[in-house]
């Protein structure tokens, strides 16, 4: 079915009350963690790398196939105003006018993975509206985002020139999460440098029978290697049918839910708890708050 | 004293254990959450904004007044590889080198908050040996980065004309928490763009009887404007005498080292949890490590 207005607020409604569930309530919908009806790209990189308008472009890319793509697209959010950046989305405007396109922004909130609350569910949730594609763009640099990789099947990481030290303190991280890198703005100086790099860097790391990940030179403000790019995340879809450990990744997603359902009911109960309590005894305030963690567990539905 | 060479030896012995306990020795050395008897100075900002050469200045201009100074110097850690990047503190060996200045670099390991395992006891054994100073270095952008200010007195954001988007994404987070900015490589092209520009936020967000963090321009590289920040720290902590919320201070520990303890264990008893449990019903998991956590919690002493 097309986007047409009803639809999308009906998607917008419910995506908003996911994204808003206590960690209490959000437990229930997560039955089919690997269910994977949509293919789940992650889109990753540093601030001003271009993420944004080289999703547009892909996603104009693959709606050349009749696609119907959602794009989540998750802000960082301030610690004390709360307030998230919405500059980046005003670049996705002309796609979001698109019928086969729905485009949602996300705050991270208090989460520090670079994800929003109840990410998972709202991949689901999306799934559920009959996505074939979902584009889902984080800000990271370095090891604050690879929470991402385990809720995607393939994730993009997003380079650019201008990035060098970012690049450097990136190569330990955020290198070996990536299925495919992109060097974008490839016509600034310095990209081919880039590419040769992180070409070593990942020679090296790989192993015989790991998939080897391509470096596509692209330029999404010029248009120039989106096709190179959608053919690289179609190819590691394909290896992907083949390699792909259902069990393996089932037990990621459940390590990384219950992890980050425990963690926000803890900030909860503190936020929650006497000020007296929180200004005493280090081990008072431990101990009480774990036993209001047991005490108010959500329960089997 | 100074460190001699059978001080430091203990000290990094001393601090490498405290690194590696686990979360259920965690709790035994905290009593003294605001214990202060030594100035601490965060320093944080993006990859590649000259961090450390300018804790090396900032070092050396201290050290004139026969200061003790213990630098440590948080690295990002791969999540794969566990390698960390070590060619930050390559810059750092010429003050290592110094009588008065002691230098540890520390991986990030597993936590998302751009802090390591433990930091707070880190911070608490530095003022027992009886360091004056002690500079804590985190790479930060944005809101992985803010856990840092818990934990010390004064937050240095260094920024650098380069940074042009980065700073865009930084603004509705880590420029908050910071109570001095330094634009570094204040030398190059744009730096006087970035200092207006960021003053201008700052303005409109400080309110009156709150603390007005100066913006300093230097370059670490030339040693130019180190006297300026280190003017802006002494008045930032003369600032502190007369405004600092102790029972305020011990609430945000209290509560950063409860969370951070608890999320410690749960990721600990996920990595030993049976491979079928994991495989299986979410809210099985879910419920197997809240009742471990509870059955293994650390007991006073």
């Amino acid at each position: 079915m097309d986007w047409q207005p009803e639809n999308r607020r009906a998607l917008a409604r419910r995506l908003t009350r996911i994204l808003n569930a206590p960690p209490t309530d959000a437990l229930c919908g997560l039955a089919g963690l690997e269910s994977g009806t949509a293919v789940r790209i992650g889109v990753t990189g540093p601030p001003g790398a271009g993420k944004s308008t080289l999703i547009c472009r892909l996603a104009e890319q693959r709606l050349a196939d009749a696609r119907q793509i959602g794009i989540l697209a998750i802000d960082p959010t301030s610690p004390i105003s709360r307030g998230s950046l919405l500059g980046d989305r005003i670049r996705m405007e002309s796609i979001a006018q698109h019928a086969g396109v729905y485009v949602r922004s996300l705050p991270t909130r208090r989460t520090h993975d670079g994800l929003c609350d109840n990410a998972a569910d709202l991949l689901l949730t999306m799934e559920a509206f009959g996505f074939d594609d979902i584009l889902l763009e984080t800000v990271g640099v370095g090891q604050t985002d690879f929470a991402v990789r385990i809720l995607v099947d393939t994730v993009i990481l997003v380079l650019y020139p201008e990035s060098g030290d970012t690049i450097q303190a990136m190569k330990a991280g955020i290198l070996e999460t990536a299925d495919v890198l992109v060097v974008n703005k490839a016509d600034l100086p310095g990209a081919q440098k880039i590419k040769t790099e992180v070409e070593a860097i990942m020679r090296r790391r790989n192993k015989p029978g790991d998939w080897q990940p391509p470096v596509v030179m692209a330029s999404a403000a010029e248009g120039t290697g989106i096709g190179d790019l959608d053919d690289a995340i179609n190819r590691h879809g394909a290896w992907l049918q083949d390699h792909r450990n259902a069990t393996a990744i089932r037990r990621e997603r459940t390590k990384y839910l219950v992890q980050s359902l425990i963690g926000r009911r803890v900030a909860e109960l503190l936020d929650e708890a006497p000020p007296d309590l929180l200004a005493g005894d280090l081990q008072d305030a431990h101990d009480a708050v774990l036993r209001q963690l047991l005490d108010t567990a959500p329960q089997s539905r």
